[in-house]
């Protein structure tokens, strides 16, 4: 099926920012996608407008009961001039599963990935060149029926936004200072730890705030039920290399199925690297240090690909990582990865997808 | 403090809806509150102005990570004309422990009463008269920075929006039917169950629709870790009478803290009701029911105060409870508290503020 949608294009074309000091999120394109939804015609009316202000209603109820989801993944440039996007359909795959899980109508994925194509094709002179830059994608979904009482919303709206940015951490690659989160708590099975909606960012705040006064960058997220066996980084994958097995956390109900994770998985095996999806519990870890075979420790996510962990602090006891130095496993991930998103390596996995 | 907030008035009225017909929160009054937050100059700029869209970028954080929470609470114009609200600094007092929870910017509690004043008495024709009738308040929080990185906002908006409302159910005081859910969970401790935000609420949808699918209306929360013990009915407290005890389930950080709730504990000790805060397992439930113990259920909230449960269904077995009819706690208790609300009975516990 063939998508096209509409674009009115801006009159008043924004200033393209420094590639030199890019942050992360907090500029915008020229354009933005925007489609409805309400429950006569299903998703309909997908168009490309000026990015711009929204109108809502006070009572719409994203604002009150936060029935929102959101994906993000990243466009490149490669060297030839070639825009492409990195595994577009397990990002629309993952909006269905979110949407089912917080009760917003699904989107057809083809539609899905068609918009992202239309927009970033359109404003493909935002995507930045120079290392460690990209143009994040960010589609979201947010339901605007102005009611209150507690029950799903009749209708939503779907976006998609792109923003130039440079390394989701300032420090890049160098390793963090990571702190056991064993008070508060991400996710329980029976939750929405595996939907990618807005509740799960706004409740982790807290204790990444904790994290930040004692001098740690992110916190590892403990089972809700336990508090023992490990779940996330921050708001990313964790994994670690033990003896000489990659191993990170199987999936099991509270844990986000990342992209970046499902790639390292993949990539792993393809190299030959022993990789486990697995239970793995913090006196696992524990244990694997004080022998000499905690060798490596790196988070995994859409906007940093791989962040190294040097130090890890539970209980009371510092656990120094690799020396604090960047291990190679993080480093081939990484390399690996990034490569084959800017097309400076070949994709022999098949994950990249031209725009036009 | 004497705090004033300049007026907008609306110059497009609209008409009120008859009392008769009232549905629950989808019709507004003619005007709100807003409320600005910025890190230079804290809450400000507080105004009343006409109800109508607001504007937010696409990228607010509320949008995209659920930086949001709400409140709930009703005002009633008493037989005299007498306009009061009901328990108002105690939707203050929840409002900044939910802020903490969410790093939301705390609020001076004498203004976030004054602002409801205001509002009020400028929209007090809206006040609807009639059995199970009010006005509804909802102050609500949101996150407006826009941002993609996941840490907090810098900038909010606090507003206030009223709907005259009918019955939450519009069944009234029937009692409902109740599925016990044991896969979903709606908290667990060191996550937000006791906050009033937004994504505890979208969490929820899926549970209710699945029961609601089964035939029935609401749902009976169990503790998220050993799926054992009752936590909440559908997005209320819940109470039962076993034998001549008043059971509720006790502040265990997972479960929010209804003022509901706590002004029926208040009014059973008031009224030399044996009432217990504890923790109550769905297997003493079972056993009080085959023993002919378990004489009432309810759920209690500020939307519809007191709800009763007349059929239970638990793992197949479904429990009926005082012949499917309200019994004589839940009826003196919503009798009371509803008659203290409208200034048909005497306010003995000082729970009303007037509004002027």
């Amino acid at each position: 099926m063939n998508y096209e949608f509409p674009i009115t294009k801006t009159t008043n074309p924004k200033q393209k920012p420094d590639p030199k000091g890019l942050r992360f999120g907090t500029e915008f394109t020229d354009h933005m996608f925007v489609m409805d939804y309400n429950p006569e015609d299903g998703w309909n009316n997908g168009r490309i407008v000026p990015y711009g202000p929204i109108e809502l209603d006070p009572a719409a109820v994203v604002l009150h009961y936060g029935q929102e989801m959101f994906e993000g993944l990243k466009a490149y440039k490669t060297p030839e001039g070639r825009v492409q996007l990195f595994r577009p359909y397990m990002n629309a795959q993952r909006t269905n599963n979110t949407n089912d899980r917080l009760c917003i109508p699904t989107i057809d994925e083809e539609l899905f990935v068609a918009a992202i194509k239309a927009l970033v094709k359109l404003d493909q002179d935002w995507i930045p060149e120079g290392e460690g830059t990209a143009l994040y994608i960010r589609p979201f979904i947010f339901a605007d029926e102005p009611f209150l009482g507690v029950r799903r919303s009749t209708t939503y709206k779907f976006m998609i936004i792109l923003s130039p940015v440079g390394p989701y951490f300032e420090s890049g690659l160098a390793p963090t200072k990571m702190y056991v989160e064993d008070v508060y708590v991400r996710a329980v099975k029976g939750g929405t730890g595996e939907a990618k909606c807005g509740g799960n960012y706004g409740a982790s705040l807290k204790a990444q705030e904790i994290a930040h006064e004692k001098g740690y960058e992110q916190i590892l997220w403990l089972d809700g039920i336990e508090k023992k066996y490990i779940e996330e980084i921050g708001a990313a994958n964790a994994f670690f290399v033990i003896g000489d097995e990659v191993v990170t956390s199987e999936l099991n109900g509270s844990i986000l199925p990342g992209i970046t994770r499902n790639s390292i998985i993949a990539l792993c095996k393809k190299k030959g690297i022993k990789v486990s999806e697995r239970k793995i519990s913090i006196d696992e870890l524990e244990e694997a240090y004080r022998a000499g075979q905690l060798k490596e420790m790196f988070a995994s996510g859409t906007a940093a690909i791989v962040s190294p962990v040097g130090e890890l602090l539970y209980k009371g006891e510092r656990m120094i990582i690799n020396d604090n130095q960047i291990g190679p496993v993080a480093q081939e991930m990484y390399d690996t990865i990034y490569g084959i998103q800017t097309g400076k390596i070949e994709d022999f996995m098949d994950w990249t997808v031209a725009v036009e």
